[in-house]
């Protein structure tokens, strides 16, 4: 029997980079390592799901980094079908519902990882729960969204509804639009992309009408419409109806920690489990927690947020798998940094918007320029709007927004890294980015916007 | 009459962007300027002249961003085909030869701007004047290399010879290719693109073979081969002559500084103007220098380093401009970064190769990863390499290298940006890059390369 017993709940990105590092720096004879997963599925990208919808990934497994017996095979005692049901922190066990068997039963761990990740959020409306309205949060999601399209066929009206104008709403619209679909989206917001300023949300709502997306903004859904056989057939709001063959949610995610509440544990304002820099939940010294189900700090806000992003759910895994096996890991926090594109149209943002900023007592100036991602003679250059955020005064970098085609949204990493090493709108103006005519204007547009932030900043005093 | 006469000499990128600037800040009736190029042009960009020459650029005035016109309508008094020829510095005055009329004066300054650029390196071989042997240093090198190739016709043999396989080497022998000559590149080195490290420069090698490109590498190069009618026939090395209907030189540049030296200006151990950081030329208060005539310091290694590139001219440029307008700017330095490509095969590097490491005493480890720019699943998934190299147990980040396909070399900004804010290679694990299928796999690779530089570091003790 091993020294140490560690229990992980959910057999997702963090819970299984956790319990796969963990396995790699202590063999089974230290550590025993069980972990729960209630669905069917491991280490999968949820991420892939739209194209995987769209047709651009041929097969369900291709988003599977790891199966189940590929993790057993790594010495871990891997349930799948196996909810966890109960947390009983002073006891230091877990209750575990078996979801085949209907089995339930408590078991003991020295170590546990709480990796619950996020649920979808479904508004109670009329009709949610019809015969072809989908959310795409899980591969069981997508699989039954892609039968619902099998199952429609190819002809009659092929209309698609899609709530939600955030990432996952975006693109959605993108894979509906690929599979021959008219589509048109529901936004609850001012602009689509409200991860944006409204400003730049405005360059995406017009490039989607240029892909033939129709964006509705404003637009409030209160019921989901249905025929006599039970079937979705379309979507209301206030002001208008409209027909839809399917409905696809895309209205973002929440932190599934029902348990850890129920069990006491340090919550943060967005509802998401408060840890520290080790990934070790405040005040609990054998319990970990990642992925989405946690929030994490703002590097630039100081304010803890919560960013479901796989990427992120990765690293904490990482990270936890290194101080549960007795190495030493730290997740700084995050600068809030996103990519998305619909079609090929790309989107990136990180650090604060307008408002985060507002909302944190920082005032700021902005810029906005519009550039190529190319030098503009060379064949390919499009254009590639900057908005960039600095703080009055000292002209400390805020945040960065883009909007532009092929080759902009990757360039939003330089801000990462400046936002990061708390870099000024000035000290950005020299930096050495790699230039040459089919990669970038001899001016980097994120340098063009630098020094329009500096002028903005010398320009607006104190 | 103004107050102040400001002399500028030469009329690309640094100089005219010096001109500009201190025009924006400064009216004709308090700052004369008067600027001096030698040859047909202005403010061109030479970087663009391969794809001027392959035909992805149409025509030459593509590559012009403003012409003497333009800048004489905004009063500046350009003075072309018009060579400085002497530089008295006591006697603030410049001597000036009218190339056209043969003309030759001298002039009066109160600030002079240093802006003569670079020269190609044309090694003294038999055959270098032959017809047929071209540079692509100038527009007038690319028209006269487009007039030959013209000349040429589509008939008969049709073999290029490319000396040299730095960036334009590189980028010569992707555009004869595309004008669908036979390419043969003759490399002195070890490895094409001696900026790089030979491991990493041996994938370049390898994918330009698979481009179709003949590399020969250790090939010094002893005699242009002419036929009787005094036109270009062949190459020769010690061991092998290579045929050759056209051979396009490609051996670098060095700073253009005679005027300086002979003025007694400091010069550095490449050769170039050492200025301050306000692009002040050592030691003399009212001359400036700029562009690919100076070194300018290396962030990482400390040392001056011989850097041309326009896109450092144009920040150098704004520096000086801003300076000499009465404002104030500072060119901190570089990293080294630089990014090319060979048809669809990205390069890219910055900061310290291992030699330029060792050479100034550091001791570091490296780490390679291989990697995909996108996804693994996602179409269009390629192969990317990524090369770390960091000190010895402080972990400091020294320098990437990249080699890989589309979307891989403008990553290289993300380790300029962390070399200038010097991060050690364990943030960069941490760093919140943009994640989403179409651009990145869920750890990017540069996060890769970081977390196996940790590693290394790790592993190396002290």
């Amino acid at each position: 029997m091993a020294a140490e017993r560690l229990v992980v709940i959910g057999g997702d990105a963090a819970g299984m980079s956790a319990a796969s590092q963990a396995r790699r720096l202590k063999g089974p004879d230290e550590l025993e390592i069980v972990a729960f997963e209630r669905g069917h599925f491991t280490s999968y990208s949820a991420c892939g799901i739209p194209y995987w919808v769209s047709g651009d990934v041929g097969a369900r497994d291709d988003l599977i980094a790891r199966t189940p017996e590929e993790h057993r095979e790594r010495s871990i005692d891997l349930r799948m079908r196996t909810e966890v049901t109960g947390l009983d922190v002073s006891g230091r066990r877990v209750r575990a519902l078996d979801r085949e068997s209907g089995e339930a039963y408590w078991t003991g761990y020295d170590k546990l990882v709480i990796a619950t990740g996020a649920r979808p959020v479904r508004p109670e409306l009329p009709g949610m729960d019809a015969a072809g309205v989908h959310g795409v949060q899980t591969l069981d999601d997508g699989q039954a969204l892609l039968d619902s399209l099998d199952a429609l066929g190819t002809e009659g009206a092929r209309r698609a509804v899609v709530v939600g104008a955030g990432y996952i709403g975006v693109e959605m619209a993108e894979a509906m639009l690929k599979r021959g679909f008219e589509v048109t989206v529901l936004n609850r917001g001012e602009q689509p992309m409200a991860t944006l300023d409204p400003d730049m949300g405005r360059l995406v709502h017009e490039a989607m009408d240029g892909l033939g997306i129709t964006t509705v903004n404003g637009a409030a859904v209160t019921e989901i419409l249905t025929g006599a056989d039970g079937r979705v057939t379309g979507v209301a709001t206030d002001a208008v109806r409209y027909p839809a063959d399917v409905v696809v949610l895309g209205i973002g995610v929440e932190p599934e920690t029902g348990l850890a509440r129920e069990a006491g544990l340090p919550l943060g304002p967005q509802g998401g489990l408060l840890t520290d820099q080790a990934m070790r939940v405040v005040g609990h010294e054998d319990i970990w927690a990642g992925g989405d189900c946690v929030e994490v700090l703002d590097l630039v806000s100081g304010r803890p947020r919560h960013i479901p992003l796989g990427t992120h759910a990765n690293k904490h895994g990482q990270v936890i798998g290194s101080n549960v096996g007795g190495g030493y890991g730290t997740f700084p926090g995050v600068v809030g940094t996103a990519v998305s594109k619909v079609c090929d149209l790309e989107i990136a943002r990180t650090g604060l918007r307008e408002k985060d900023a507002a909302a944190v007592g920082l005032r700021f100036v902005t810029a906005t320029i519009e550039s190529t991602q190319r030098a503009g003679y060379y064949p390919g250059a499009k254009p590639m709007t900057v908005k960039m955020i600095a703080e009055l005064r000292t002209g400390r970098l805020l945040g960065v927004q883009i909007v532009g085609r092929e080759g902009s949204a990757k360039r939003v990493d330089v801000a990462a890294v400046a936002l990061t090493a708390r870099m000024t709108v000035e000290q950005m103006t020299a930096l050495d980015l790699g230039y040459a005519p089919p990669f970038s204007p001899v001016w980097d547009p994120v340098l063009v916007a630098a020094r329009k932030a500096v002028a903005a900043v010398r320009g607006a005093g104190n």
